[in-house]
Formats: C-alpha cells, sequence, structure tokens
C-alpha cells in the first residue's frame, strides 16, 4: 500500500514531478500520483485532501506553479505532512510566484517547502519523514548519503588526476 | 438584497478592507460581509464560493494576505467575477507574496487583482462591474470621476494662492 | 454589436492579445478590436475612452508591456470596469514593469489586472462580468468550468493508465 | 525523552523561535532547545547534527537570518527530516536572504521551509511528522485545525452581530 | 516667466518636489508648480503637455507614485524634455513601482528619470538643460559642484580634527 | 561641431549604443562616439568629463552595465546632463545591477536614466535637451512624434482589414 | 604607520564604518579614516586610489550607499586589495542599489564585498588580509574566532539553566 | 608550492572557476583545485577548512550556487582570507540565491564576495592579497591593469577609424 500521495496541478508538472517518484522507488517506497487541479477540480482536491490519511497515506507531495494553491489547500484540510514543490511553470514569472505563494503560509497551517523545481528533495524528505519512525528507511537514507559523498570523492579524484 | 460579497481571510485584514464597505456605500450599493478562511475553514468556503450567484451574489471581493489562497480559490468554484485584494499582513513578505499568489492565476480561471492594500479600488471595480448592467450606478461613476477631478482641482487652486 | 473592446499598445501585443478574442468568441460574445498607443496616440486614447460607454462597451481590455500606462489612462477616463493585461514585451524588466504599472493604480481608479501575458484570463473576466447581469452567459461559464474539470479528470486518467 | 531538537544560529532568534517550543508543548510534545552557530561552533554544529538521531531524536527544527546555512548544514550531516525557519533578523534584507540561503537546497539534501519567521508552523509541522506513525498526535492535530477553525467561526459571528 | 514647470500626481507629493523648487531657485530659475493628476484630470494633463512649450516652458519636471503614469503621458504629449521623480508614496510597494512606471518607457518616447524621491537632482538636472544654452547658468553649476566638494573636504577635515 | 558626445564601457556595447547614434543622425544631430571604461580607463575618464563642455558638447550619453559607474563618474565631474543608458550586459543580473547602479545617485549629481537598453530614447532625450533652446530641432521632434502616431494608425488600419 | 585605509563617500557613513575602525584596533591593526565622495570629490578619490599602496597602505575599504561608485573606482585605479561596503543609506532602495552596484564589477577589477551595513566584517577581513602574511595578526584571528565561540557556548548555556 | 586553494560545491562549477585558475596562472601564481561539497562532503568540508592555513595556503577561492553554503562554512573554520564566488547554477533563481547566501554572511565571518560567476575576479583579487605583501606580485597587478587600459584604447582607436 502506497504511504507517499503524490499530486499536482498538470499533467505539465509531470516532468518535474517524476523525480519525486522515482527517489522514492530507489528507497523502495510506493508512491500514487494523480492529478488534482486546486482551480479546476476542487471538489476532488477536497475529498483527496479529507481521505488522504484515512486511505493510510503517511506524507503527502503536491507540486504547483504560479498562484500555486494546491499545496496549501491540500495542506488546510490533511492532518498529514505536506510538502510542497514550487514548480517553475510555463505561466510564472521566473518561479517567484510558485515560491512565495506556497512557502508563505499563515500560522496553523504549514507547508514543508522545498527548492524550486525539488521535486526530488520533496522525494528525499518524505523518505525521511517515514524513516523518523521506520529504522529500515533510516538506514536507506544514511546510505544515500554515503552514495552523495562517494560521487564527489569520485570526481575530485578526477579532477586532480 | 446585497449584490456584493465582501469576504476576507481573517478579521485582521477588516481595517484594510473596510474601505471597500465604505466606497459601495457611497455608490448605494449594499454588500455582505464575512470571513472566511481558505486554509481554517475550507468547508465554508467550498459553499460559499459555490452558493453564492445562487443568493444573487453579482461580485465577490475577497481580500487576503501572504500566501493569499483565498480569491484564487473562490474563484475557481464560483461563475461571478472574482475581484482580488492584496493586503500586506504581519506575515508577508513586504506584500509580494500577497500580489503574486493572488495575481499569478492559471489560464481558466482569473482574479480581477488590485493594488496592494487597494480594497478601495476594489469596491469602485465592483460598482463599475454593477454599473455595466445598471445605467444608475453607472452615471455614480461618472460623477465620482467628475469629484475626483474638483478635489485635484481645488488643491491645484490652493497651491497657487 | 461589440460588448467588449480590446486594445493594445502595439501590434507587437497581438499574439499574447489574440488569446482574449478567442476566448470570448468560445463564449460567443463579440469583441472589437484596436491598437491604441497611450504614447504615441493620446488623442485616440482620449477619445477612446471618453466614448467607449457611449458606443455600447461594457467592458475594456487593455494589454501593454514595459511602462504600461494604456489599461490606467483608460480607466481613468471610462467608468466602464477596465481590465488590465500586463505584457511581457520585448523591452520588459522579466514582466515586472508590466505588473506593477498596471496593478498599482492609486485609489479611485481600479483596473482589474490578470497574470502575465494572462489575455486569455481577462477574455473570461470580460464574460464574467457580462455574465453577471446575463444568465445565458453565466449558463455558459459554468459549462466553461466544468470543461476544464473534465479535462483535468481525463488528464489524470490518462496518467493512472 | 525529547522526540524534537530546536536550534538556532543566536540567542537573538530566540523570541521567534520560542513559538516553536510552545506549540509543541501544546501538543504534548518535549523538544530539547539549543543554540548551535554554523559560523561560530561549527564543531559544535557537526557533533549535534551527526549524534541527533542517535539520541532519539526525530525530528530537528532550525532557524536562522541573513546567510542562513544552520538548517542546511544540518541536513547535511543528519538523517532527520530537518525543519528550517527563515528568521528575519536584523543583518537580513528584509529576509530575502534567509529564504533563499535555506529553501534553494541543492539535490539530496532537502529542508523543509517554512514561511518567513514561521516558528509557529515549524512545529507543528514536527507535530505533523511524529504524527504520521503515532495516531494519538494526529488526532491531536485534527483537534487543532478544528480549533482553528471555530476561531474564524466565532470572528465571523462577531463580525455580523 | 518660468522655463521649468513643475508638476505632480497629488498635492502629498509636494514635500518631496519642493526639493527642486528649492534648487532652481537657488539657482535663480523661475518654477511654475501645478498639481496635474494623469488619473484624475487627464484633461487637464492634456492641455497642460500640448501647450508647455507654446507658453515657453523649456523643461518639464513630474513627480508621481505608484503605478505613475504623469511623466509618461506628458512626455508622449510634448517635445520638451521631460524629467520623471519617482515618489516612494503611500501606496507605493517600497518604490518600485513608481521607478519601474517611470523609467521603462517604449522606444520613442524618453522620460529623464532620477532617483527614487530624488526631485532635487530632477532640479539640479533641468538646470543642466538650460545650462546646456545659457553660459551663466553652466557657471552657476560649475560654482555648486564646487560648493559640493567644498562641504565634503570641510567634513573631512573635522572627521580628522 | 558635435554636439552630443557618446561614451559606452566597453565596445560590447556597442550594438545597443548604436540606435542612439542612429536616431541622433535621424534628427541631423551630429554626435562623436568613443569608448570609456571608468574601471579600466579612469584617466581617459577624468580628462573626458572635465574638458566635454570646453570641447562644445552639450550634452553627454554614457551607457554601461553591471556595476555600471561610467554615467555618475561623468556626471560627477562635467556640468553638462549626462544621460545614462543601462544596459543589459552579459555580467548583469537581468539588468537590475545596470539600472540602479545608474539610477539611484545621490543629492547634487543627477544622471538622465532612461530604460534598460534605452539607447534609442537617450538619443531622442538628447534632442530634446538640443531641442529646448533651438527651435528647428524642436520641430523636428514634433514631427518624429507624428509619425510615431502615423506608424500606429497604420498598424491599427492593417489589424481592421 | 597605518596599513589600512578606511574611506566614506559621506560623513553619514561614518555611524556604520566605525565599525571597521574599532574591529580592526581590537586587532592592534592601525587604520586611518577620510571622507572620499567619488561624486563630489573625484579628485581626491584619483589622489587617493592612486596614491595609496605608495604611501604604505596595504588594504582599503571602501563604504558607500545608493549608486555606490567609490569602491569600484577606488579598485579601478589602486592595485591593492579594496574592500567594498555597501551602506544602506537614507537614499536606498533597501539596500538593493547599494550592494549591486559594489558588488557587481567587471572582469578586471574586483572589489571584495561584504553583507550589507557589514564594516564589522570589513575590518575583520583587512585583518585577515594582513594576517596572510603576518603570522601575528593570523593568531589573533584565530584567537578571536574562538572568543566567537565562547560567547555562543555560554548563550547556550545560559539557554539551558 | 600553492598559496591559493581553490576549491567548489560540484564539477559542474569548473567551467565557471577554471577562470580563476587561468588569471592565478598568468600572475605566476600556483593554485590547487578541489571539489568540496558543504552539503555531501562535510568532513571534508571541515579537515580542509581547518587545514588550510597549516599546509600553507594563503588565500581560499570558493565558488558554490542556489543555497551555497561552502564559501561561509570554509570561512567560519579557516582564519585565513576566503573568496566567495556565486555561481549562477542550474538550480539558482537567476543568480539571487547563490548571491545572498554567500554575501550576508553575520557578524565575525566575512566571506569576500565577488559578482556572479566572477571567478576572473576572484583570481585577481587573490593576487592582490598575495600582493599587499609581496612587491613583485604588485608590480604584476600594476602591470595586469595597465594591459587592461591599452585593450580599451585599441578597441577606442579601432571605433573612430
Amino acid at each position: 500500500m502506497a504511504k507517499v500521495g503524490i499530486i499536482m496541478g498538470s499533467d505539465s508538472d509531470l516532468p518535474i514531478m517524476q523525480e519525486a517518484i522515482d527517489v522514492l522507488r530507489s528507497f523502495g517506497i510506493d508512491s500514487e500520483v494523480d492529478i488534482v487541479s486546486a482551480h479546476r477540480t476542487p471538489e476532488k482536491l477536497f475529498s483527496y485532501a479529507t481521505e488522504a490519511h484515512k486511505r493510510g497515506l503517511k506524507v503527502i507531495i503536491a507540486g504547483a506553479g504560479g498562484a500555486a494553491h494546491l499545496p496549501g489547500m491540500v495542506a488546510s484540510m490533511s492532518p498529514l505532512p505536506v510538502i510542497g514543490v514550487p514548480v517553475k511553470s510555463r505561466n510564472s514569472i521566473d518561479g517567484w510566484d510558485s515560491v512565495l505563494s506556497i512557502l508563505q503560509m499563515p500560522g496553523g497551517v504549514p507547508v514543508a517547502t522545498v527548492a524550486l523545481d525539488g521535486a526530488k528533495n520533496a522525494g528525499i524528505l518524505a523518505a525521511q519523514i517515514l524513516g523518523s519512525s521506520d529504522i529500515e528507511i533510516l538506514h536507506k537514507i544514511i546510505s544515500f548519503k554515503e552514495d552523495l559523498k562517494q560521487k564527489v570523492i569520485k570526481a575530485s579524484d578526477k579532477l586532480k588526476h
């Protein structure tokens, strides 16, 4: 059963959001993916957000661009941690609108915001959240960080020789 | 019966939004005022937005600050024209988040955005929208503009003497 | 007889502004299109703005870029609702000048601003304004929103299969 | 035993960060608080970040301002989810440096960023992370959201009467 | 007869614009001052801009804030050099709107823009423009610059002793 | 004899600055062009700025990008009106550095700043400055503005047919 | 003999720049202080910049605000390392102009820029530059960093007890 | 033995950082180059920063992009002057994050920041720092500046003929 729900405002966000799916898969974590548009399918937004924790999801990742309301609106209705991915979509002003409309949530309704187009980090963060109560996932994250280090060391060796 | 619905995300927005109420009253247009928080009362947001046109409202004015989702979410569910007022609230980064998260709506779901803290202009715009099919209101707007002009001319006379 | 006047500061704005013409046509609403430059044809600006409501127009859509004065200057002289489209023109600094010089109008003279290059939304907003006193148009808008929803649902289905 | 570690770059950040401590306490969640300066106590940063998960912490909240490196550096060394609070400190340029130097982490090392000065939301997010595997905390979050709603409804009632 | 016309969009701009009047007076150059609002007295704007050079004015200084259209609109109708002063008015977003809506004029219609609230420099620039064909004023400017230098030298001496 | 001096910080600015040369030529005004780098040829900057008015120049146009000091430094040493052209050069951050380091001059030392890459407008402004004391040039500017208008009217006619 | 020259564009910058003087004194390093205005005393700027290394200065610290040309112009004429302090002066737009006009120097002429109003850091950096060839100063810097650490540790202890 | 250490956060920064290596070589100054990632190899960051001055390095140049913590973290642990190069990396928001997270260091821990992608200037600045105690290098810098001047003079001659 999927523990992470990944949603996005439009199928045009999929190339970015795919990185979240892929990195979760590399940790052996199942995710379910859907398109939920805050502005075009508000009823689906409501049912998704109010049902997610009942269906067994533990974390939600939501990506959107421009005046990006999807992550914040899901966070307003779900008790689960919501990770927001600001997408630099076609209609965005260099990404600033995406970042600010996801990050600047009012007191009481947090969204865990990652970098612009940072879907990969959203997936890792979701794994870390699961890992805080699952020792197996925690160890996978420790290995993942070790791999990051080894790649830099190899690049460093290559530079010197 | 009120033709303009004025809503805001928090009662702390009222000092700004009062200007919309006042200018509409000066045109003899009734408005109804309510607090509807996108992030804290999402069900109320839904019922408000889907019912507004059925209750006889013709225009909705929505004010909010920070990651301001209220105007856009109402616009996603109502067929009425929605006027958004970006409020420079306590938690806003100099107003940029409020402006961008209201203005930069995706194709299909417009919000008629006015200036930062521009609730007075939101009220005038609502009157102009009603005035486009109501000759009496149209004439009041023409008079209003004439008054604006006279005030400047008086200030100009005062400056010269 | 056209109910919506669409003007732009330069014929180079036409590819963007065409979206407003098209979406209005899809609602069965006639528009008339013209080039009115605030800075190069100020007399035409004056006659256009002061005559528009007398000629039967109900809403004006004005698009311009850079130091974009057309929407605000039309709004200063017409009692009609004016929708401003900030165009990211060749001489614009990433669109910021276009947005701010249209949005930040002083108290008394609103411009209903839509997103950067958001001409499609300007057309929809014009339809909503007409729809607030025309039940037939209102129903078309309700259908339009239903269509938006169906497209997302189809994309969602496609993603899952 | 504390499950949430709250650290900040300077004791001048404490008035902001206190909101995280308080909201966690209201959920009955213990936190431990410390000052860890990335730039002045780098050794302590190292030992803190590498030991935190071994000491039983499940989530880390890190607040800092200006060129704010504390959250990202902790995230580079800990497998735990790290929540970053951009603080609008005395030396910050309107908060933009704090936000960008916490949010824009490279692929591989996420920081869950909340709004500028959003320590309260950092505390709630930490509770949600714990709540994703602790049904009791999850229910407290559901109650917390219900309380938010009731406060708005009361404010709305007061406005109308 | 006044050679420099100083206009502003509102009497609230006078405290800033007074510096232009004063510095011109210190050069022995007469100016005439008026309030001309692009948005509230557009007819006056038209007559002012089209008549200025016929009345013997040689330079126009125009100050305005927010979506500041006055300098650009005067420039569109007058063949005279127009100096624009972006005013950080009450409704401005930290002055950015004032600066961009005056500076970013399209090709063909320049406005000589000075710094935010830089009315003093607008006055000096007007004097320099007159001085380019009036040797007496040119010498006054040379003296003025010498005075600037002496003040710094005095401050430097004071610092060292 | 040239009345307008056009200088730029680097020969890479020439494609932009050429528009100033061309528009002045179209008004029959001679200009002299040179490369004067504030940062690489400071002595030449000094001699140029202190000699320009003695050699008969009436206006100086200076273009530069990035931390653009040329226009302001020339203005500090010449009594002539100096027009600054912010160039969006290769090393510029989207033009913001060029604009701010030319526009935001301290009280006492104005630079008449035009739009980003606005060299054409710099040339027109120089002509207007000369035209304020030369009736022949003034009439050429009036004709130029008439031509601008005719071009828009033709584009408008073409659009309608 | 002073090894560090500290200059500023105006005596109004002294309260900020005093921190550089003080921190250098705490390292036992003599500095000489002067006011050198790029825009009002350009000749002094020239003689200062071209003579500094001949007089035995090893590092120059230059502070200025708004369109801040002093650090860059000194760097253009001196072979010494120049440290630039962007000052948030009265006429600055939130410090952005000061930062960009000092930082964004063209290739060939570096300015070592520190944080907005970061005069203290300018002083420390000057000491580090001297320390790179003076073992005594290097040890003082190591002690200084140790002191920074101890202060944080004390604040941490105080927080816990 | 190398006197300048050049490090970067990723091998993707090498094309930019190469300019620092090249310009140092042109001054006859040896540098050693390495990849040190603050976020992926924090232990290497620690050992590098704490050992650099013991190995005989006199200056460190550190380049990074996005939330760029490398220069500041090295500066926190090394007594040497650290030059920071903000790199406009793939994940950066137009370079603003890179600039602000390197420049805006807190009091006590300076980073000598150069322009966005300004690695060449970082190399020159490193040479100037060495030159402040090495008369041979100082003379090379004086020659270098003379060469810059000659190139401009040649470009100027070419323009005129």
